[in-house]
């Protein structure tokens, strides 16, 4: 069994690590982090996880890491830069925050308005999408974790930029998301009175941080600078994302492109063509559905993809990666079935 | 008092005009039908009108038109057609199904797979979008309603199309809806246990039927063929329809042109320009949000337009019509305050 | 056109306020306070009233009260005690929060914990629950709303309490609350992802605050102490209220005593025996629906009463209350048909 | 690996079965059946389900029942009766319906509706409540689940009837249910636009079938006539129940005996006095929370218990019940944590 650290074991992601971890066959969890919860057992915390026997939760300096093999980190962005810095250089990490996901430091700065704290660190992270960065991921030391809303757009669009099979300056993401993406943060818009029964955008018009590994990931699949519209919308929903992608380029070429590309994955589904999927049949798992149709319009072709934001939008993301780096079957505890209705 | 009659008023749209008429000061109903509910009272079939003085269900044959002033027809699509073939030739008619939305009987066969029964109707109707209609509609005896989709992207596009502001060919329409705009029907995923936490696309593909009055509309404001790729969603809220639209022009312009269309329209709301809307925000009422923002990339524009299908995008709009037709004033009944939260 | 003030507009409470006055033939909005939020538009703080005319969102010592008719108070308890205290004492108000409702101050310290801090004021407040102190409201300089679970319960149990009919020992209000109840408070609780799809108990075990009101007016009814039990249930739904309340009384007698009690009021509606009602037919309403059934074991009986929290049970009850005092007719602005679905 | 058959497979505790199973390290599924949906996958009726290798849907009379260690019956209530006398008088049985729940067949009858059509295998049949039958399901051959509803007042009442720690003629159940109890049947009020937002008592007044369930049981426990007041509520969830019981008893002693009767229960969790539970911390998974309050009121208990219908209430309970006829260890593929958020 390897030992596992979590810190930040008091937001969604790291109770979904311990949920995960839970049924997972080779992970034992042997310290639990959170800074303002610290004291407090996961039983007060999340009463959901009260039938498992966990340590209680402790500041990240009473840790002694030289007992954990792999340690998932669940920070606030920036937060989790000045964290890891203070690890042990030959700690396996994954991390499940912004702070490492931008090779470039310059666009981190760009992107989230602060200078990066770590670049030696930065040097070293490897990018967690795993069915795309599996083999340099199996020999990391440090893995970036991918937004959840850019891990969707990416298995939506990869190999189809890699194949150049549609029209790179014409991709338009509409993305629809459910709430737990944003955290568990008290944010007036993200109460049940305010969010329940509405939709609305939320940082339209090429703001969204998630555009710094769209641009980082398509321009170098494309050899060239590549940009995308990229929209995300609220949802009065909990878990889940689906992207709707609109492209120019043959509906055929698309789908095939796509089932070819994802035949062997464990998690990637591809739909027959013509067929979408929806987020309802996802929930809970680290599955991605992904389903392609073409216009009436000939030469356009609509990719739908969905996942569940906190599994394999995330924590099921970070499990599939330290499964990698411990030398773990990869689908290690992660192949439990969505959970609907 | 205008004297009513509600063809149909055991459906989601029938129980919305009585909604609407309950506190409208110069509409007061005297018919309301429900074929296989017929001898019921609408307390029984909906309970939240309990507290009016109605009359019962009735069959169609049983009113006596020639008491009514106007009549709504709130019938399923292909039903409305036969019925009101029956229906004395004087009668000033709303009609809120789909059946004489297209003026182009060629069009109605492609869109609705079957041929239209009144074309001798069709070519009296006048397409109900109140704001670009009105003055037809004034004079007009039988008005078609417009689909509550296809009013949405309409604010959206209209006046920037007519401006000739936007690319026409590059037009995509993201459409997310609430699951009344499906009916009262018995469809497993209408279901609460299927739909709610979820969300999927349906009639994708340029297959949905609000695409021909979409058709009909941008290319008569063009003067030439104008075809838009059209993708609704089904989101887990009852009411509400928001539309992204993504355009290629220049940002400010397009918001400028919407502005100054709509300054003057009652329930037509422009934000300022980089402001979005919400669904919740319109909920329950005849009103119709409006914002623009521009994307980082130059000349490519978002319109996001929101309203509630039931209100302005079906029986809000029927009433709006109606009143044009009495002679009453366009927004009696209509300024209700959306119901937040 | 009388003119109102609303302080604490930046409130649910307030907000409803707002809707209801939107479209009441009487009443004219002269002020609105919002202590954080001075200097914002309510469309600013609430986009669903953009639509309106209103005055600027101001502290309150910038209101010039001699320009108001009437003031509604839908400030936070304690603070509400604080603000009317330094108010006219010739002014006409409405509070909606807590601080009037105990007649007996040391019953208020009990149940909020803290010693009422303008006894004088309390002395003069009328208890605002319309049906049963209407006279007294129509006289009265100031009103103390009612808490919304504390009028559901009363509504099912006043008259069966004044004629004997039940046993004052075996009184169970099981009762079932949408979320908008607890105010625009940022607690984690009151997160979309904490709530939807779940329920939960709160202030259980004779805690909530509402027994007060509880206490108070059964044991005048009675003539003796009275205590209910009564439990809150937090529901994933933004409005309305459900009790469930269990009695030892004959059934039929229970349903006649109601509707008898009943029959002229225009806001409570009682179903036919056997009928039990449901919370989305009264939804943006001020109606309150009253349904019994008996139990298979003779002699107990059970009452269901379902209103929306923020209208019967708080601003529409504030409107009605302000209606008698301005000598308006008491439905005036109150006959809005309930939002469904 | 035991060979399993699931009949009735297109329903939702058909599903669940198949979910649970998917993971489960002793079971595999050889045959599903569904009458209707015959031919096809379950990726086609289930797409949530499409990872796994299942075999296709068939009619009941194409399995090879020669080939089956145990068989889950997951059929309409009364058809199970007919299926189960068909099948192979050897073959382990777990049915899901309610068909075989009630020992006495005249309470089959006065409950159901019509008489039994089965009598001598309702004499085998055992009850399936694994907590209080253990050693009975392990030895049955035929066993019959609980009703989810009945499944949770037993956890909350069963070990403080035994011990005599309650006035058994005061015994209240208010319950509240999510959706997917009710099946994925096509009825109106299971429609989203109905249910959400929303909320309503059904089968109220001593007339839900489960009450035949508390009967039985609470009267064989308490060695005389026992009879319950329930009223189950209908919510806008898809899973969860939680039980308020209201009763006559020292809390303190409620807490304890409750305590100590699930101490070792792997699956029934009794929170600190003084908490109460909450149905999002069950979602997914076969854990029952258990909380107990005292009311300001002495000698007055809230015991309040939730659960999953779908698992613990319904599917999970049954695969808990075939570890026991398989010779499983118990807790096999059960121990799932819940599904939060």
């Amino acid at each position: 069994m390897h030992r596992i650290a979590i810190l930040g074991a008091s937001g969604y992601t790291g109770a979904e690590l311990v949920r995960l971890i839970a049924t997972h066959p080779a992970m034992r969890i042997v310290a639990l982090s959170a800074d303002r919860k610290a004291g407090q057992t996961m039983a007060e915390v999340f009463p959901f996880l009260r039938h498992l026997d966990l340590p209680r939760l402790v500041k990240i300096d009473e840790i002694d890491f030289s007992q954990v093999d792999l340690c998932f980190c669940a920070l606030p962005h920036a937060t989790s830069q000045a964290v890891i810095s203070t690890l042990p250089r030959d700690l396996k990490i994954v991390d499940l925050s912004a702070d490492f996901r931008l090779r470039d430091v310059a666009a981190y700065a760009k992107w989230y308005g602060q200078p990066h704290a770590a670049p030696d660190l930065q040097a070293e992270a490897v990018y967690g999408l795993t069915e795309f960065y599996r083999d340099a991921i199996r020999d990391a030391r440090l893995v970036a974790g991918t937004g959840c809303n850019a891990a969707t757009g990416q298995y939506a669009l990869r190999p189809l930029i890699a194949a150049g099979a549609i029209d790179l300056d014409r991709i338009v993401i509409d993305l629809k998301a459910g709430v737990s993406g944003a955290g568990r943060s008290l944010k007036e818009n993200l109460l049940h009175a305010e969010l329940s029964e509405g939709t609305h955008s939320y940082s339209a018009g090429g703001k969204h941080r998630h555009l710094g590994e769209f641009d980082q990931e398509f321009s170098a699949l494309a050899g060239r600078p590549v940009q995308v519209q990229f929209t995300p919308h609220l949802l009065p929903m909990n878990r889940g994302i689906l992207a709707t992608v609109y492209v120019d380029g043959d509906p055929g070429v698309v789908h095939a492109t796509l089932a070819s590309a994802y035949g062997a994955e464990p998690f990637l589904q591809v739909l027959p063509f013509g067929q979408l999927p929806s987020t309802r049949d996802v929930r809970g798992s680290n599955f991605c559905h992904i389903g392609v149709i073409g216009d009436r319009m000939p030469g356009r072709a609509m990719i739908v993809a969905v996942l569940d934001n906190l599994t394999k939008g995330s924590s099921g993301q970070a499990i599939q990666n330290a499964n990698l780096m411990l030398g773990v079957e990869e689908t290690a505890g992660l192949m439990l079935a969505p959970c609907f209705p």
